[in-house]
């Protein structure tokens, strides 16, 4: 069996070539996706394949950061690139007994100012 | 030596115990914190006790959602408790030959509105 980083590295390298075949053939029928921040889910390949191609339907590239795994969880950091700037992706991967990705948890975090609290704490690089 | 896992465990639990001589024993001493969010760092063991001791001095608990460990890499999902509220904190960590962290870098991402683009794609929960 593929290990679950290979898993993952597939799965971003087939989202950066919209190859959404190759996609889904790396997720589970019963596959659920949860972005926590808006408390969005997309249950099922289909579904999924369709938030992925007709939800982000503007140019965006990604590169992956870091992918970590162990047995059959895995996390990964991606920045992608898009007209309007550089966002985040943090993503928290669980795969099935198959191999294949069951549930995939996402975060998007965003820029936000300093707090004066810790201002003293700290440099900015 | 211990893994990485269980450096991230213990790191997690020394946090929430306030215990800054445990915590500390498992970072470098020339560890690296950064916040991409804020563009933030605080760089040596000292200065890292003192930022998490000092910098968030209210009450706040957490509990461990996820660790994932390969090698001398890491990433943990966290859920923080505060008195205003909830907050999920990402982390990404490297060991050293040591074993000891060296790197962290540290993610908190916030709710935001579902964009209009993708209601049509996705349920709530």
């Amino acid at each position: 069996m593929t290990s679950a980083h290979d898993v993952v590295a597939a799965y971003w390298a087939a989202a950066e070539a919209r190859d959404w075949d190759a996609f889904g053939a790396l997720c589970a029928d019963d596959v659920v996706y949860r972005g926590p921040q808006t408390r969005e889910q997309v249950r099922g390949r289909e579904a999924y394949i369709r938030f992925n191609a007709d939800g982000f339907a503007y140019e965006w590239h990604l590169t992956v950061e870091r992918i970590v795994a162990e047995g059959r969880h895995a996390a990964s950091w991606t920045e992608f690139t898009t007209a309007e700037g550089a966002l985040t992706g943090l993503c928290f991967f669980d795969l099935d007994e198959d191999g294949l990705i069951s549930r995939i948890t996402d975060f998007w975090p965003e820029p936000y100012e300093l707090p004066a609290s810790r201002v003293h704490l700290v440099e900015r690089y």
